[in-house]
């Protein structure tokens, strides 16, 4: 519902990009799951913008927990977790001139004038700060379950990068690496293809590609809270996410003699052969990697001089975005999309097991 | 929440291809939506197969409306339509073989063997007639509002075939097209591609593409219930959706500059000059058509030999799928699609506009 | 939401008084809880209008489960059981006459008009026929876990008869009792009073005392999903309940020293002394018998002559309400209560110990 | 769910009694909300404990807006209010030792030993600080469309008090009055009654009447969504409320030709002769004052000395509780039910007129 998502875990993000912080409620998660401050800070310093690839905006993202943790762990509580905003220049954005393809023109339909325009105000991408400070809180209790998530660049602009790994090494050197890559070469191309962009006052997008390790077979529901429509209604909740594709590449394009997945017995137990099905059929888990790719669109905010209306006078006019902005933000949105991964399988576990699904035995 | 979807509308599946029928409960529907007993009728139609290109079984899909309806209005109360089963042959299944890239097996890990497996049974592509059903209730009543939805076949198995228009005369064609194609030609390439798959035991999948014009400028959410992740948690309801995507094709190929939607003023309001973003920025609608496009893999069902495990005897074996069964389950697709699109709409206008949002006036 | 109740389980209620039947949607049901056929025709017998003191409306309640059981258990998939209407005389409604007390007038205003007036159509009390379907697949179940649930009347009109048992034994006497009452004395007292009450052309209400017994301490959420919120949302949704009151009678006129329950070991574990505050503490279960009172008013259906207003004409006229009514529904909303409160224990089990938490081990 | 309530507008509490602070999250407000901060402030000192019949405890209850306001008014995206906790002596509360009808033994039990425990953690009555800010967000939108609410103390003990006007004067001077009383005489009769309990050590409860005046008629769903439902599920989730009635007292002892609200021509409108059904039919609002009554039972925190066990070693145990609190809650607790009136009010508004139901115009 509106700012949340979650059956049993309900996750809400609240701020704006030049109030006061931004934040997260997380409403249902188990009592009992330790706390690891410094893995937090860890997964905030990824998400945030570094070195020339990203915005010139620097804030080091204290967070402070308000409630929910006592001595080291979720108490079982309402756990909200709020980050002040700090370097904050409002003079940066003009009212009344809506940035193409950001959300200016959209909230101002919605809100009625009502709604904090400064930096896209709550439909800033800084909120996903918070959702990367409450995926911090879950995923280390999912790794001690054998639960493992990561995703990759797996390609920038036109530029095929790297396929996410689906054994436990590999997923964790992706996870946490800077920017979801873990091969050199790679990691030059994406920058030169990012740095080459800005270079013309221009950005760039590209499709991130996540697996999700570990899972027991039979979470999710069938129809409508399927394990797709449950991770692509969060994923898409992520700005600038404008797709989401489950299991083998293309397989639209496949006969069906090769896109089934056919049943073998492996270690004694039933698994596929194949994965095309990215781990997910009819909507439930069938204990195989579940796999996903993520396009995300080039950042709206270029320097390049842009058309515009003004909102009051209906005239049109030029705007050059100033602000501070990156020119992709790919490499940060990975980790974003771990965070939003790891909460749903979190919520589905939940479901499953029960309430205490994730406390620490 | 589980076979459901919908804010202010909730609708619900239920039902299984082998027992006593399908159907659908809506709670929340406005009171005062005429129903149109011939365009519900018209509507299970194009969902129903029909010729080569489709499964052999053939169902009247005789619809009953059990509650929420009188004087040929809806009440305002829950709806509930039911279709019964009449046609059904369960010795075509075996308990115990999973059929490949089916839902039998995590059915069976999620409900432990208690489930129907017949046909296969909750997860049956057959309940999208009932959703079929659910759709052809506000349909007419949101073409009275100036909101037309239309899907059509974008590609079959790696052929392009058409996108689809964005006018309100194009749009109508498509929607009553047999198979959401209005190009004999298209039609024809479409036919060859999926006999010829069907002569060979195999299927094929393809690419459907929808747009929905009309809506008012600031529907849906912020975050995680933007249109992008309503839309998109309805689709991945449906069977064999694999992908879900907004907006210009390719659009994390393209630079910001080309990418972003310059603001006009068109009409003495303001528009945009491409709609690259497919009507939708920050999750809500700016006034311009949303376009999406959904990837349907093959069917799994295809007479070819396969391998499986008994789930008994965890025993490998092969696997004919005889049953009826469609080489390719696209051109019946798209009426799902539209179905589901605008049942989400009818919710989002409810949201927004209240309880009577669709009452005849 | 609207016609549903339920976290985990989510229970829908459609249909109305004269239309095609009355039913009720279950969905997010484990799998595995066996069907005890004889025991739905049962409840739904005990339920039923009867003798004297019940409406003359005879209806033989032959229920159909339309989804989500097989081979006798549940599936896990959605549980759609519908009760077609048989015995139906809508002559005796007049439209445009609101019967005082009644719904007719509120849901006129609601539904401007496109109700469906007959019977009080969807709010008609007939709908609790599938409530208790409902509810009768669950008891068993619970009963097995060691949970008993059980309903007395404790008063008719000004009259005291009964309080609510808490041991096994005599919680089983009353649920399976006709009138929710052991005592010939009682029964007497009770009928006398409403056949002095219906030979007058009037109603009397009454009080209802449920108890609870065998529930795990932990039960419920903090704040506005404790267990009393919980069952007070899903008892007030019964139609002539005015008050719902948890644990000792009149708690609120006891000095805090009398009404706290001291903390004690019993059998190795710890316990209350007294139970005033009827099992709960902070929303959530202490182990000890949960214990409520459910207030129902008077049958608005009198057939002595009423004020009421034409709503076409605005003209003020005497009402005789005909039809076919109960003097006093207090012995048959015990059922319905009993029913209601198995399912909300129900979900509360699922939310706490996952979905399985109900299968048949 | 869990620690939130409301359909369109959905309110989660958070915080604990020592930790950081309190907090509520509001998501789905409407924008363009004047903010009264004076009045906020206001509200909160209603609740504030002051004199002999209260705690010691004070607090300033500074609040902080963390999001969803701009330049005075709501923006439309998620409201979150944070009161810091700055006077706190947490060497009051020994752990272990679970306070009598307290939630200390079920948080317990619910988490296993994970709960913040101090001060009652989670569960305290502090957090209704932040209900009370809440509700001083949409009260002076309601009181804008003419919509007036008020509590007044009906019995402290066994003591009658005042009954609830239901005219906006009166109902005003009651919202605004220390006590929910605007009697000098029925205040002398509370304090005396207070102080004698609290001189012994002791405690008393009492009845709160609550009134709602000015809303339009169809607010509220059928069956378990009715007015009665929302309002009973919101209002249970203040601690110490252990029952809630509507309408007329004792309704279930009246005959029906009594208790039955005869319909009239009023102001050329349909209006009923008495209110005993207090103000709601069918679940439904008729457009008369909604009347309830909630019974608060003693505070259970006294300073005699009381039984209980050490939940780690299972040895019962004397424990005199210390601590701050009030020998009765029943004057503060008012404004609390104001304010969740206000909210559950708000909701109804939204889920019936949309999303800018309460939008200045």
């Amino acid at each position: 519902m509106k700012n949340s998502f979650g059956n049993a875990i309900n996750i809400t993000l609240f701020g704006e990009s030049h109030g006061a912080g931004v934040g997260v409620l997380i409403d249902g998660i188990a009592p009992g799951i330790k706390i690891d401050e410094d893995f937090i800070a860890h997964q905030l310093t990824l998400r945030r913008p570094s070195g020339k690839i990203s915005t010139a905006r620097r804030e080091p993202d204290e967070y402070v927990i308000q409630s929910g943790v006592y001595n080291g762990y979720t108490t079982g509580a309402p756990l909200c977790i709020f980050i002040p905003n700090t370097d904050t220049r409002s003079r940066d954005y003009t009212p009344g001139l809506p940035r193409p393809s950001h959300a200016d023109l959209t909230a101002h339909e919605k809100y009625h004038g009502f709604e904090d325009y400064r930096g896209g105000g709550h439909f800033s991408g800084r909120l996903t700060a918070a959702l990367v400070a409450a995926g911090a809180i879950v995923i280390p209790a999912l790794r001690e379950k054998g639960i493992y998530i990561g995703t990759c660049i797996n390609r920038i602009d036109r530029i095929g990068l790297s396929d996410i790994p689906t054994d436990r090494e590999g997923l964790l050197a992706v996870a946490e690496s800077d920017y979801g890559l873990t091969d050199d070469y790679a990691i030059a191309m994406m920058k030169d293809t990012i740095e080459l962009a800005a270079s013309e006052g221009d950005s760039v997008g590209g499709v991130l590609e996540t697996a999700i390790i570990g899972l027991p077979a039979g979470l999710g529901e069938p129809w409508f809270d399927g394990v797709e429509s449950q991770i692509a209604s969060a994923v898409f909740g992520i700005p600038a996410v404008k797709s989401v594709a489950f299991g083998a590449k293309d397989i639209e394009t496949m006969r069906g003699s090769r896109a089934n997945d056919a049943f073998i017995v492996k270690d004694g137990k039933i698994a596929t052969a194949t994965n095309n099905s990215g781990g997910i059929q009819g909507g439930i888990t069938n204990g195989m990697p579940v796999i996903f790719r993520t396009a995300i669109k080039p950042t709206p905010s270029i320097s390049q001089n842009q058309l515009t209306v003004n909102m009051q006078t209906l005239e049109e006019t030029v705007l050059g975005v100033k602000g501070r902005h990156d020119p992709c933000i790919v490499p940060r949105a990975r980790i974003v999309i771990d965070s939003v991964a790891a909460l749903v399988v979190a919520d589905m576990l939940t479901v499953r097991y029960g309430s205490d699904a994730l406390t620490t035995k």
